[in-house]
């Protein structure tokens, strides 16, 4: 048996609370003890408590010290593995043209698809590979990791294997959500239901039995996929087996969160143009609001998500990064922690909440990940910040010490000073 | 002599150009070359190439294995140095508390003025320490410094020592501004003329002789010091031998570009409320913009000043990051970057060139500092992307490899991963 205590905690943010997802009340309790230790043995957390409290004869010490001690966050919506960059359109877009102009114009989405498409199984992995990296240093420990890219059978099967193999030899945990519906691809452009229908009968039932994706999604917009033919999809998808997870009322309100909380989705993403009706509906149904701030942001855009009115009905609101190549290219969930304090008007306890213990149980994780309290997976975080609430307010700065999966170390270090 | 050379170096980008502050038709021209090297002796630049022409018999050898290099950022516009933070009122803001109404409350500037005052020259100077690591951290090897958080002779000549010792002490590279006029202090709120007359008739004449400050600024805006005053004070500080640096059109627009342009300014700051009549004004007097777009963001505000006017116009904008505890709690030149791209529309190319040649001119160190030319102190940075716009569109991930100063590496090395 291998013990391990963190001791010389400053802020310990155990996220203890109920064993459900969070409501609005509740999202800014971060169960913070300070002065604290927690011991942790074969990966779990055995303990937390007062420093001198916690017993921990032989167990390996680390020094804290005086730092802040979080959960690694879990990163509940990305598309980690893609061919190529969009940098070429970021200099577009930075001067002028907009996301949906360069969408039309064969770019965006399908530039990646065609990247995807060419690119070999090592090479998608050796890319993601260095993403992984990026989202250890940052803090985060879990991602869903979303396909979409391949557009056909073999090529989104492709993505998701490398999912796998990435969750089998990165100390980054990926979850698998199967997006085959993502954009229509350019060869069915003037048939769109051929496509729809594909998906439904061919890339549904073949996915699911290999095991390589537990959730479905899909892109519902009308530059994407209309609100029928998203009903369509996702009532397959759960037939399958699949757990639902939906990109709704990005661009506009086509009435996605209702259709959410309709289908029981397990969460509804973005929901930038989502009014108080589809709040009232996404709350009456118990569907988690997964909002992706970056994307605005990186869009250039101002118009963000209506955070205030779902925590006022009681939702449990999940903060992710969106990350991609298009419209977020960013793997920090500090960078997203300051968004939400200074974009979505959320009070620095309830975007850690939203990243950490909300993000896990969207996922159906929430007994293992997003909290430090005894029983749950020794995935953690130590700050160089003495308050909690630094890491968002001092933003562009990486506050992480180092980054403990399981009880193991994956991230140590600052940058070395020379000086 | 000691030598160094640079090699296998996948951009570097030279930043060569007229000697002089750039406009705007030449603010997208980086000067790359590719597959190049660069030669530096005591601290200085020899000569820059391919890589296979630069000749460095006996120098000590450093791969950029493929990567960027640029200038070292010079960061024209922070406010380093200050007791406490204001992480308390980033939480009011979050929840809807605006600047202004944090300011009238006893809040804002003035908090940070008790704590300062508080502060003993040691503690300000371990405080401010830390920073100065965050900015080498992120690329900047330079930074414009004003004091303004002391409001009394005495503490205002603090701050300046504490700066001072900073420029003595750490690798990175500090250029003093007198900010006296920052804010009326609590004590004067009732008298504020009398505070003026302070600043004109005891503290720039008395600050000017200790060499302390070679530049001076007044943050001119309603709730500070309206465009009668500040006149007053810039043309006190002229007279006294300072160059004048100022605020400007912040929060409204009342005419403070065009006065800038009237009293011969090295730099109008801010300028988010500047109009087309004030951009003339300035590119009419050459006086350079310094925009923050930090501020405007951690503000949760989404008035951006007009970047485009400005290079349209002919005008050398600079980019910096405001570093201050309260409207900009930022020391990251690739954050602002970042915002450059996505809020004011710039290339990032040009923002590149805003926050290194241009930001070098601006402070009268642009035969010096931000560029990669012989001649030149040699201030670079070696970056972990193939493609320097990948430093703003990877945004929240920090892309540093290695910092030179001097021909001295001063940061190396990104987090440990131990995987």
């Amino acid at each position: 048996m291998s013990s391990l205590v963190v001791r010389n905690i400053g802020q310990l943010l155990t996220l203890r609370g109920p064993a459900r997802p969070r409501v609005g009340g509740e999202m800014s309790e971060l169960g913070i003890l300070t002065d604290a230790a927690m011991l942790i043995s074969d990966g779990v957390i055995v303990s937390v408590g007062k420093d001198g409290q916690v017993e921990a004869d032989g167990a390996t010490e680390v020094d804290a010290e005086g730092g802040v001690v979080s959960p690694g966050f879990v990163d509940a919506h990305t598309h980690p593995v893609f061919g190529g960059t969009r940098v070429d359109e970021y200099e577009l877009r930075a001067q002028g043209a907009s996301y949906v102009e360069i969408s039309q114009a064969g770019g965006g989405i399908m530039s990646t698809v065609r990247a995807t498409r060419a690119a070999s199984e090592d090479e998608l992995f050796r890319q993601s590979r260095r993403y992984a990296d990026w989202f250890l240093k940052g803090g985060t420990t879990t991602v869903e990791a979303k396909s979409g890219y391949g557009l056909t059978l073999e090529d989104e099967l492709k993505i998701l294997r490398v999912i796998h193999r990435l969750n089998a030899e990165c100390p980054l945990d990926y979850i698998a959500t199967f997006l085959g519906a993502h954009s229509i691809p350019t060869e069915f452009r003037d048939e769109p239901s051929e496509y729809v229908d594909m998906v439904i009968h061919q890339m549904i039932p073949k996915v699911w039995p290999t095991g390589l994706a537990e959730w479905c999604d899909v892109f519902c917009e009308s530059i994407a996929f209309d609100l029928r033919t998203t009903e369509r999809i996702m009532m397959a998808a759960k037939e399958a087996g699949f757990g639902l997870r939906m990109h709704v009322d990005q661009l506009s309100n086509e009435g996605g969160a209702a259709l959410a909380a309709r289908l029981g989705a397990t969460t509804a993403d973005h929901l930038e143009r989502t009014d108080a009706s589809g709040i009232a509906a996404l709350a009456d149904a118990g569907v988690q609001p997964v909002l992706l701030p970056a994307s605005v942001y990186a869009l250039g855009l101002d118009h963000y998500p209506d955070a205030r009115g779902m925590i006022s009905a009681g939702l449990a609101v999940v903060l992710a990064t969106d990350f991609n190549p298009g419209s977020s290219p960013t793997t920090s969930m500090p960078a997203v922690l300051s968004l939400a304090c200074t974009h979505l008007k959320m009070s620095p306890a309830e975007a850690m909440t939203a990243c950490t213990v909300n993000a896990a149980y969207s996922l159906h994780r929430g007994d293992q990940l997003g909290a430090l309290t005894p029983g749950k997976q020794a995935d953690f975080v130590i700050w160089g910040v003495e308050d909690y609430r630094e890491i968002p307010y001092f933003f562009g700065v990486n506050h992480v010490r180092s980054v403990w999966k399981e009880g193991r170390s994956v991230v140590s270090g600052s940058p070395g000073l020379r000086v």
